[in-house]
């Protein structure tokens, strides 16, 4: 990912518009077709781009368009005078932004298929093993730790689905000269430049590509990073002292604590956690960057050089460390059915709290029974069992059999969905 | 728009999924049929919501759906008893978020339609008035005051692609239970409800739908409220008291400022310029509400009660104001066509450049004899004549002859693309 | 908080200003004296505002200024012509504005008091109470209660100095007329309407007065947010069905759930945490209202409108609710006393890591003798005790005699500076 | 800027602090006094850091500040060991970041100096230069450009003020061991090396130094930001071709565009004007950082290894740019009148107006008069004579003489309080 955005590789990007803009030229009779044959035959011979040199050149002109196309001229020869006829400087950088986006999202969509192939088989692994579902941090009813990774994985191919569509919005070029209007390019040029660059052409642009595309695209890598930020957080919590029903991998020789030999901390999610704030703060600069003035001006620029870089990059090694945490993730039944069970029943309180209402009673009712016996075993920090107090309450043993009570407490009959909802979340 | 998020038009939608579900559950077995009759049957008294009384149970219960469902019992009777089986209040709550942002979206497409009609209308009016294009706010080369409502025009297309998928993004429905593992109530009833609703099914749930797609719906909130900016800034330019190229339209009656009489200021363009960072202000929050521990947590919640119908009302405002300024802009082409020659032809030289390249000078040597003439007109600022100084310097006519100068000032040759952008942007 | 940011509240102050200046242009001859005295005799009868007639004129006119100095004209008589002379319309509204904010700051200031109150009520009473200090949410060394309570007091004191710092930032009054020349207003009105309403004078505005003022007081509310957020968590974490060390107090009448009697959950904190994203958010659009255009745009007025009222007042709602959440939380020492001994006296390795190294073993030598003892606690789940296994390991008591490891044991010895950090935050 | 934000910077103020903590636990008996003496004879060598090795060896262990003590320790010998005693990595890390703030504090402490003074000597050339003031980009009345520059002074001088604020904000050092304790460390070392570094120390940390000093730190940052964003823009409309009051220096060689050649663009101010929403995406994030877990946890830390050095280096960059706009900025006073002098006029309306109140008339009476004749002026685009048409109005002439009329057109009568406004802003 780093590679896309090195001086070197902005400038062959340049190059291939530039050469390709300048065949077309030639086939419709603006430059000599001569033009276009000189410089793809120079290419031809894998010229290394010299990039301080072309920093020198931008050093006395200021602009680093013109320093480019005098530097290839210096190595071409006359022909390339023919070059950048009718286009302006921003037809072939915003051209360029766009292919780096392009470049840049396919990397992230291949991360994201390899964060989606990791969730999936933890997925599968676990798929009927029982774990607490919590809400607002506290024991609610049973769930699968597959459940998790099937939400997770329901999650992440929206964004994949979501930056397939980010891509298309940013795969556009423009060769449309100084204001848009193509007075001195034919829409031909443009037509034929797109093509050969896998690219759309802009419908309409204002010697810049419209930076709502842009906005857009940035917008949606801040909310897959804010998707990593919630896989993350949930591995944080399991690995909890008090919780620990899944780790971080631990390689033997890492230390985790120069003072706490004993610790064996989350720092790969925390890291991410970090690492989604910084992503997602690409979001507020690149939508302030759409209200351009007039025609264009140059504001987006300074922006988008940190952003551009610095998101893409972010989130390609956020994903990549996401996928590698998932993938080598510790996860401990054990301790999931243990602290499944160490309260005492209560989690089996609701399908109770049911069974009384349709056997008769009325909500508030049946809230009050459960409820007095449930208190109990919450005072009693998981010693007393919910299922015997219930069983010794004469009151609930009115409204149901003992053998009905007992059933309700039966793990299973969470999970036999589970089924249905991987049917839902990864076909068949 | 403000009445979608009034507590009556809640509690509706409330009353609307119970309903449903209770329907279902019937069919199913799962309550007697009788309980889903009575609800509608209640309902086709079309009654009045007490919004006052629900309020009270809640003060009570201190929980907002269990004091609803208390209410309908009182108004319906034993029959309600049934309702609510086997969910969870946010099943209820979430499903209910999620048609109401429809909901709005659906205002919101209105919008767009109305404002693409506007300006569309405006487009083809002055399809071919003759403006300054301007980069940098500097006068660059010529364009038609209907190619920047095409600009805007594809622009506002392309944000409503992107709100389509938003909204598509949050038409989802979840009834799944405690912990969205469906243990107490079937798949089924979420399937019914969801075709009822018009929505799809949600494919994971955890007691919560994930908030990665509401994010992703404020952030194209956002999108559309930069791009609201754009053009709101445009006219603002325009208004310029120097520019002076187009008004918002100003009513007889209204009076600029208590103590300058002749002032006609861009209020509105301005209003919108405020309101869209108010929109765009909701995109952060909605980022960060999307990492909820583990299975749920209700902080996203205080944050929806905000930005829900904050961030709604105030696009849906703000799209019909600019409708509106844009529907009844004053456009001035004379005043167009005055900046356009003030600055005394400078706007042509990219086209004399063009032509002593061609005619065989380098690119520098054209570049020169260009420049040395047009610092002559800046410095006059637009007194003298740069087509007048051409055909004075002995340099430029040995490489051109005069009327091929004369031609390159000719203003139609920018405009000879014109029908081909429409033709993108508008079809046919 | 919210009777500042009502219609009526406003006009009041509108008035105030108005009259005061009115005043202060009678003593220098602006205006006949009589004009002041009119405005303060009709004032002297308290006279109720009419918001809808000031409305209904503002209809007309689109200016809310002149419709409310139409309005008072029309209460008071032709003496009240000589109002607004020389003035501006922004003259009364930033001046205005700034008296709210200064309103609201001295709100959150006793607001922040009676929180610190509270934090400093909880710290004294737990300032020796043991709990387990965690970093990465993983076990690290000893802490009491207290010195949690006293880094939020600490952290809250420092809210306030910020506080305190921001309010002098926006108590500042500009009547300077259109422009800020005092062309035909005098400095000497301005220096005693800011005199009466307790401000300074803005030394140099421009019609407005310069929005960095108010990013910074946004900005400081933001961070009183981030500092509410943090104690927020820290409650929601120690509420965790694992840990349960504090609970948010529960009232009896309370439901927490409608499906889950058992749950008990932590609401308050995890409302308080939306809150601070929803207060955060204003942060942002602050700043963007800095960059007026010229002498001023109006686009920083809608931005206004919903942060000046929505921050101030969901931050007054969010530390008066964690004033009550900390004031009432309930704290259980012997379920932090009981966390501490659940890793087998792990928390105490560092102490060991020490000893080893003062009695002459290289830094990994003692890390290592430590780490593999360590290790075997870790694995058994806390059921070995750390204390045993070194004091069985040869290595370890060829180093250290075994009265020393078992001071190393001792927990009091990690609060033997709590007196002075105390005294560091609370003085003496 | 940059050299601070250097791996090698970072090692040397490591080495510092280590070194430090070693001479004070060396004097209190806690170490031997030969282990500070080591490390500082060591360090009068000059030694050069090694980065590679140091990061070779966190390769291994997978925690920097091991790696650095180990390299440390190979350099020094064995007296190394009694380094770090009792102290935490966060102890080194969390001051280093603040001794760098502060650093950074500093140089941009002197930048705003430096833009200060060139603000003020522009303020002081212009300072009765006449310009047309604008509100809503509309001309309203006649300012000086030095009261611009007087403004920019006034804002930068509070930025000023606010930054001192920031760096004392983090201006802290924290020595309290792996929870803040001082289990193992003294606080007698804290106070000892914060003395050293120039520090407070902070009164109470958790492991860390809390992020809320940060997050006032960064969002202070922001707030300068904008203020550079606000003179940016001002500039950026004074360079309009339309205004062309001012201009950015351009320099014999540049070139303004590659196919434009007479274009003068401001494209510093443009650029700056990206560079503020840069340093402003940093606030957020800061603010997301304050609400770590229990005592820490190290989310934090990816984001301040971009915010750190980005937010500081790119706000040092545009101080000093924007310092070389102004300071060489070409001002045009000759144009800056014609401007004035465009709309025939009507900038003096409001002082007409006033005389006509003050003649008797009604408020709205007044009005109508100088309305109908204004707009009579506005439609000819200033061709007509404000001053001529209320001359040769006999309701206008009926109610002020026509000399008194004349008097309501003169220039300075607009500047009479800029002395006033400098000795504010100025001081004497």
């Amino acid at each position: 990912m780093t590679a896309i955005w090195e001086p070197e590789a902005r400038y062959r990007i340049w190059f291939e518009i530039e050469a390709h803009a300048a065949v077309k030229m030639g086939e419709m009779g603006t430059v000599p077709e001569s033009a276009g044959k000189a410089l793809w035959d120079w290419w031809a011979t894998a010229p290394k781009i010299d990039v301080a040199a072309i920093d020198a050149i931008e050093a006395v002109t200021k602009h680093d368009v013109i320093a480019f196309l005098d530097w290839v001229a210096q190595q071409v020869g006359p022909e390339a005078r023919f070059m950048h006829q009718g286009m302006t400087s921003s037809d072939v950088l915003d051209t360029t932004l766009n292919v780096q986006l392009v470049k840049a999202a396919d990397i992230l969509l291949e991360d994201l298929d390899a964060l989606l192939a990791a969730i999936k088989r933890r997925a599968e692994e676990h798929k009927y093993t029982p774990t607490i579902g919590r809400s607002h941090g506290i024991h609610a009813e049973p769930v699968t730790f597959g459940l998790k990774m099937a939400e997770a994985y329901a999650e992440f191919s929206r964004c994949k689905t979501r930056l397939l569509a980010a891509r298309e919005e940013v795969a556009t070029c423009a060769i449309s000269g100084a204001v848009g209007t193509f007075a001195n390019v034919d829409p031909a040029v443009e037509d034929y430049v797109a093509d050969k660059l896998g690219l759309a052409v802009e419908p309409v642009s204002t010697q810049v590509i419209p930076r709502d595309r842009h906005a857009m695209f940035f917008a949606v890598l801040g909310v897959i990073a804010s998707s990593i930020e919630r896989l993350a957080i949930e591995v944080r919590h399991l690995q909890r002292t008090e919780v620990l029903e899944a780790e971080e991998y631990f390689s033997p020789g890492q230390k985790g604590s120069s003072a706490m030999p004993h610790k064996r901390n989350p720092v790969l999610t925390e890291n991410l956690t970090g690492l989604a704030r910084v992503v997602r703060s690409a979001v507020v600069p690149a939508m302030e960057n759409v209200a351009l003035w007039h025609e264009r001006d140059i504001s987006h620029s300074s922006v988008e050089r940190f952003i551009g870089p610095d998101a893409t990059i972010t989130l390609d090694f956020a994903l990549a460390r996401l996928t590698g945490v998932i993938d080598k993730l510790l996860v401990y039944p054990e301790r999931m059915q243990k602290n499944l069970d160490r309260m005492g029943g209560l989690v089996h309180s609701q399908r109770v709290l049911l069974a009384l209402t349709q056997a008769g009673l009325t909500r508030d009712q049946s809230y009050r029974l459960v409820q007095r016996n449930a208190m109990k075993v919450w005072e009693s920090d998981g010693q007393l069992s919910l299922l015997e107090l219930l069983k010794a309450d004469e009151e609930v043993t009115a409204a149901l059999p003992v053998e009905v009570i007992e059933e309700k407490f039966n793990l299973d009959y969470h999970f036999k969905q589970v089924d249905t909802i991987f049917a839902r979340v990864f076909g068949n």
